[in-house]
């Protein structure tokens, strides 16, 4: 049939139509079924029925699908039934279970692309992901087209060395200690970190508070071969873009299927070229993964998915039950991280993990003694003299020093109300007090912690400190760090367990 | 943070805003996220985001949700970052397979009413009832909940009988018969039916060929009351309007959750007080209970559900390896069932299953030989006179006859391409050649059927009569049913099986 055309100043992440409930009788569709748009050219759009707001004869067309139809306001449009896309079969397949073929996987993945799915489609493929998982040779191919449909940076320099943390502890400030000790040694490793999803601070949240992380592809590819470094912004280069649009259906469902998990993980790898990749799987209490079985159960999973893709993939599992280092926060994580290849006073915690990784990146780079030889990178100044090489590559000053990144300057203590022995540091309490502190978009945000665990407190003493850009974002911290008490503090009786008297 | 309110013409089933990208990142929230809106009153309202349609420090606000909040166009509001609903966790659970609590279900529900949770959530909570289903008592607490949050009808007269079909078979026309029969017999069966969803013709789209079906709850108590019978339409009386809100997610992913079913059956009945419930399964080829496996489990269900509950539940488990009777389509379904009534020639079949139906209410109502006395009633005029009476108590003409109802005066034949036997009549292909003519909207539009299972066929024979209102349907169901061929032929001798030839 043809409907009037009208423009309608929406952008939202579908294609929405409205039409008027007795047009759509007519032809035959339904709220949430699509329509064919012929004019000039043809779109394909969902339906929104209304009776309120759209007249009968009337169709209201956002302003991105008018342009692809040539259709003008006002101007006569044809408006027919579409049928939705065969992806959304392999989606009902994976629903009863069924192992998708790669044909299947590679469509859906175009059709998410190409905002053919829509956002109840996405959610139900995200939902069967999660219940019904896939094999290793489905995650494969679905890195494959997560590849594919995205951008690819080929490097001339080879061979590619990559690592990746898994996430889920905070304060994890490594990637720039690791990327720098190992460029020093000669190997290239041309890093892109992501910003933080529901963490409290993602590196490249700390890492823009002292050089530029959008790069371009040419741009990493640039200060990759000539420094042997980079510190990037994966976002920036639309490695993955499909991933991107995937995790605003996955956020207000609170899941992260591993199968999409794993398949963007490598995609973002495959897409740069990795031939070599070292995975972090920070395994503790509150971390994504909990016990050491599902730590192996990750690690069994990514080097059978590096064989299958043509990559050497190494595993990791580190300690996470608390905090890496002391601070959490952009400007606080950066000045912890450069104070370290500085060689100032600094937590073991993260020098120790930065260079147990780069010591195993060095020895898949042949380099024997790995964490001996990363340890004298780091220890005789190389690696810093790297770093600054890669920050003034990405825009940064080459005078840089840990002094300049300065906390928010509204600071308030958090106190022991009791002595005793620190029990344990809540990760998540942790990063819900940072980011109410207002971490990572205020840059001074964050939190500095004076105890970690094992340690002997005494009442009163200080546990850590928060900082925040402005009071009122400050005392919604100290609020939640008082209620959520994320330092937890026992004395050596932890619990007494008796018999109950019996009357 | 405060926004300027700018109206925005929009009308989605779930409340959304749009922000510009930075004002969401100031005040922390995400695509899909939830904002809490504060004017005179408050509001919550889902996020989306965009840097091209919004000014920066203007949130694009829909009519309905500006009128809650009290802001005007131009004024400021205030918006803050606000949490997902509860249910959201529960939805999570169903992820993760666990059995809800009634108080779980109870918030979902009430959460879907309200439009508090968004289509990527409700498609998760489909999604996962699909994957991991719900146990009996969980469909008794989902059905009680959507009762809860719908109206009910509190009828004087007592008991209350009901029935209903599962659907999935075309052409099954049975209900003013049944209704008829068992109103005549003296019990009351105030009837709600449903349109088609995915069907050729729903039993209220042929109902209404010949009187009113959107009854409110007051006039259906009425009619039944008075005359015994009703047969009206189900979707005019709220009786589970989250049934409806849930149908227009379920429809694009082509899935009907089990115990979403069960529970949206079982709640339209509770809404009306059944103290008596037939259910008839159809089971067949190309239906939703394709062997007698999957009919006995439906049929423990219901029973099961109808302890729980406090209903009397029977189950029928019906052919419908074909259509019932001939036709298929309003005008030519309400015919062929009145020409029953009225004691004219008729396809055996679907006088069959109406009696057999109404005397399986006949028995629950103590009476005896129900079918036998259900022919009577329908051989002896006395079924016709009540269904008159129930046609004259809404609004239709005492007068009624079957010829009345006129096909569509387009018209084409279907002949049969060779001889041999009817070996099959596939009913998603009857539905689907019904639909393309024009069926239900087009009320003259549908299908005769003239030759069912089993019947001898020469080439050249009438196999069915398609008609539409208009030469265009009329041509594309055409079509279709030569490319279908939904009356399959076949000779004695269906296929040859022999040892191929080793050469």
């Amino acid at each position: 049939m043809k409907l009037k055309a009208k423009y309608f100043d929406v952008d939202v992440s579908e294609p929405i139509v409205m039409m008027h409930d007795d047009d759509c009788k007519e032809i035959g569709v339904q709220e949430n079924d699509r329509v064919r748009l012929e004019a000039k050219g043809t779109a394909t759009a969902l339906v929104s029925m209304s009776d309120t707001v759209v007249e009968r004869g009337t169709i209201m067309i956002p302003a991105k699908t008018m342009t692809v139809t040539g259709a003008k306001d006002g101007s006569l449009i044809s408006v027919v039934f579409a049928p939705a896309p065969e992806s959304v079969r392999s989606i009902r397949k994976k629903m009863d279970g069924e192992v998708l073929s790669k044909d299947e996987i590679f469509s859906i993945v175009r059709d998410i692309l190409d905002t053919k799915l829509s956002k109840i489609e996405i959610s139900a493929w995200l939902t069967s992901l999660y219940i019904n998982g896939m094999c290793i040779e489905e995650i494969a191919d679905f890195a494959t087209a997560m590849v594919d449909t995205g951008e690819r940076i080929v490097f001339d320099r080879k061979p590619v060395y990559d690592f990746h943390s898994m996430g889920g502890v905070p304060g994890n400030k490594v990637t720039p200690i690791v990327v720098s000790i190992v460029a020093a040694a000669g190997l290239m490793l041309p890093k892109t970190s992501s910003r933080a999803i529901s963490s409290a601070c993602g590196t490249s949240d700390f890492i823009e508070t002292f050089c530029d992380v959008a790069l371009s592809a040419e741009r990493l590819k640039d200060v990759a071969e000539s420094t042997g470094g980079a510190l990037a912004w994966g976002g920036a280069i639309n490695l993955a873009p499909v991933d991107d649009m995937v995790i605003k259906i996955e956020h207000p469902l609170g899941i992260n299927p591993r199968a999409q998990m794993l398949a963007s993980i490598l995609s973002k790898k495959l897409a740069i070229g990795a031939d070599y990749l070292l995975i972090d799987i920070p395994m503790g209490v509150g971390t994504k993964v909990p016990d050491i079985e599902s730590a192996r159960a990750y690690a069994r999973d990514f080097m059978d998915l590096g064989d299958k893709l043509g990559m050497h993939v190494e595993c990791a599992i580190t300690y996470a039950d608390q905090p890496v280092g002391s601070a959490v926060g952009p400007n606080l994580e950066a000045r912890e991280s450069i104070r370290i290849l500085e060689g100032k006073a600094h937590p073991t915690s993260v020098a120790e993990k930065a260079c147990e990784l780069a010591g195993i990146i060095l020895e898949m780079g042949g380099i024997s003694n790995g964490n001996v030889k990363a340890k004298e990178i780091l220890n005789s100044g190389a690696a810093l003299k790297k770093f600054k090489e890669i920050v003034e590559a990405q825009g940064g000053s080459r005078d840089l020093k840990s002094e300049d990144l300065k906390p928010g300057q509204f600071m308030a203590e958090l106190r022991s109300p009791k002595s005793g022995y620190v029990h344990g540091i809540k990760n998540k309490d942790i990063v819900a007090v940072a980011k109410a502190a207002g971490s990572p978009n205020d840059k001074g945000a964050g939190l500095l912690l004076f105890r970690k665990k094992g340690q002997r407190v005494e009442s009163g003493d200080v546990l850590m400190e928060i900082y925040a850009e402005n009071e009122a974002k400050l005392q919604r911290a100290v609020n939640l760090a008082e209620r959520y008490q994320p330092v937890d503090i026992q004395g050596m009786l932890i619990r007494r367990v008796s018999v109950p008297n019996i009357k």
